[in-house]
């Protein structure tokens, strides 16, 4: 079921380049729809809203009290949690938010001796707007890994949009909500949704920065309104990659793989490994456990089109395999997994050793789930507070510095031919 | 000339909402010309480049060798340099590292009693390309201000795309470059060079994240390739906000906002104050200095349109108008300016007190030149290192920790419905 290739097939660099390119998203084909449907929210406001959430959500909400959840519903559906999943949520909330305080980036000024003073002021932004994906699938995980940055940040506006299909509001989302103090939610998904958060309408105010997952549709919209807001990153389908040696435990690793071809049809999830037993043995792990799933159509297709299992002549090839393909998840399952972490170059999460399967981190590590997948992580870093905040240079001469210093950047302006920058040195320093 | 407003005029809100929206760039209408130029590059290549080099530049490169500089001209093109040049140069490059070295986030790992480790690997990206523009003006700051944050970030291969009219390089650039150890330099503007560094062409390996400065064709192509690379943001016009008391000094605060005019008929200089006598004789002092500047034609275009004095009643009026339009420069002339400071919420970067004139943070105080416009800094950064690393989370759980934590771990994967999820967890507890 789950394809093994060898990196000494003569075949082999073909079936990489596909694994490379796994993340491909067709925006640019998506791109005149998504405009129209932003462009709508911006002329005709509510009345965009209305008529979008009649189409894909199949219900008709007469007016933005509609659209918007009321705030005793969260606190109602919170008290209705049973007690395991309230302890749970609160304790992946509190370590989510523990590791999110220690990313977190902080104001620093710096003096020297002639009286200058540098540094950088980092706040938060004013508003956020968080877009939680609904329908088949519902993920109050998602919603604690996108609020919590957020309220680490210190933002004091948060706002949520998620699509409600019938109108049917998800209890586990609402009090998940209700814990991380979310106040102002609107049931609607989709490219409009982003289109209320980056532009407003009249009742709602525009946000700063918007984050959270979607399908190739919100994505295009959060590209089309960068620059309007900030966005965290594009992501598409996810992935794991496993990088692991003949010590490894074959029945974890097939499980590990499974965890994420159960996602969605479009993921992949590749091992690469120095043993060819430890494949084979995966490999038969895969075809045993499947059957048992619950999501198993879903995992069948991903794992049979877009899994693989890659036998490398060694250790440091598995490596370079792993650093060319940037993985959302990495797993290190080796003898030595921490000696092997100063060379990954790229990887959005890095889980080492198997007490670390990768659902731990979908859940409660504490590092966000919100990872840059398709090889992005070769230049996307995960989801964290600095999206939510920003930083302002502090820049503070003595007239001392500016003597030291003004004569030189004077001749700089005037390299560049700008004569009124050079002036507003020289007049400070009485030559004009 | 400056035009002089009262916030208390019954129409100040009408100008003030021009002055809101003084950023807004119209992407939308240029997006497809760019799209073609950047889809012309993925599929022809070099002849695209070619093609458009000509057109642009006016000159007829035969191939990519002719689009490179040689090496050899970098070292000449420095070592003509004079040395008051070169050492003002020396001293901004030591400067501009020093605090970039300051801001460069680090990695860290934290160990918790149970033996769970996290933490967040920062790595540089491997290519980053620098977008410089040539023609009309050279800015060989802009090239300090780009290249110096990749070095302190620590990418191995830095490449630069500028475009160069009659195939005439300017050698004060060339000059720059050699300072900063560039060796790859690419005769080639606009949303060409920008396709260029994002998809590659034979001979060229793409790189991973694009930054600069540029026109709007420039600032499009940017946005559009977002994704396939990682950008610093999608900047416009400069500008400059300047919060004046009673105090200020009329004549420093003219020049400071003429040497903002100068750059461009689209630049902002914006002074808001307490003072109606302060307002007078700033305008009074703009119209005499600026017959005598170079650029007196830009300046007096920029200044008349999209200038102008906002007279408030106090300064917190004065700091919530500047709070509300989020300059990309703010510099502070109160007598208080450092209690200011914590009431400042937006700005790309804040200049207190009378000795730092805007141009010091130009060119050599230290600090990014590069900054967010039209009021993106409510949510966009200054161009730092962070730009051109990215993170890593780490996560590593002991056996502990799993016994700890599974079991509330499979609870959040069952609320999900993630059967995979709670079976990769299970299976290491013993329990399937």
């Amino acid at each position: 079921m789950i394809k093994i290739f060898n990196t000494s097939d003569s075949n082999f660099s073909a079936t990489f380049m596909e694994i490379l390119n796994r993340g491909k998203m067709d925006i640019k084909n998506v791109t005149p729809i998504v405009q129209n449907l932003l462009d709508d929210v911006i002329f005709r406001g509510i009345d965009a809203l209305k008529e979008n959430i009649f189409k894909f959500d199949k219900w008709e909400p007469r007016g933005l009290d509609d659209i918007r959840i009321p705030l005793n519903d969260l606190a109602k559906a919170y008290n209705q949690l049973d007690d395991n999943a309230k302890s749970a949520l609160h304790t992946a909330y509190d370590r989510i938010y523990s590791f999110h305080l220690k990313q977190k980036p902080k104001t620093w000024l710096d003096f020297e001796e002639n009286g200058t003073v540098l540094g950088q002021k980092i706040t938060p932004v004013d508003r956020a707007g968080l877009y939680i994906p609904g329908g088949k699938a519902v993920y109050p995980s998602s919603l604690l890994m996108n609020a919590i940055p957020a309220i680490v940040a210190g933002v004091k506006d948060i706002i949520v949009c998620t699509p409600t299909p019938s109108n049917e509001p998800n209890n586990i989302l609402l009090a998940t909500a209700y814990l991380c103090g979310i106040k102002e939610i609107y049931k609607v998904g989709g490219a409009s949704a982003i289109g209320l958060m980056a532009y407003g309408i009249d009742g709602v105010k525009k946000v700063d920065v918007i984050t959270g997952p979607g399908n190739i549709f919100v994505a295009t919209a959060k590209k089309l309104v960068f620059g309007e807001v900030c966005i965290d990153m594009i992501a598409g389908p996810s992935e794991i990659g496993i990088i692991a040696d003949e010590n490894a435990n074959p029945k974890y690793i097939a499980h590990d793989l499974l965890s994420q071809s159960e996602h969605d049809e479009m993921a992949s999830s590749i091992l690469i490994t120095t043993s060819k037993e430890l494949a084979t043995e995966v490999s038969a792990h895969v075809s045993m456990i499947l059957p048992s799933l619950s999501r198993k159509n879903i995992a069948k297709e991903s794992i049979s089109n877009r899994g693989a299992i890659i036998v490398a002549k060694d250790i440091d090839e598995c490596i370079a395999l792993s650093n060319q393909l940037a993985f959302e998840h990495l797993e290190i399952l080796t003898h030595n997994s921490f000696e092997l972490l100063s060379r990954i170059k790229h990887a959005g999460a890095i889980f080492l050793g198997e007490n670390t399967p990768e659902p731990i981190g979908d859940y409660l590590a504490g590092p966000n789930h919100t990872l840059p997948t398709g090889g992005s992580a070769k230049f996307f870093s995960p989801l964290g507070t600095e999206v939510f905040m920003k930083k302002s240079s502090i820049i503070s001469f003595s007239k001392q510095a500016l003597d030291e210093l003004g004569e030189e950047c004077a001749i700089l302006a005037d390299l560049e031919g700008l004569d009124a920058h050079k002036k507003a040195i020289l007049v400070r320093k009485k030559e004009i």
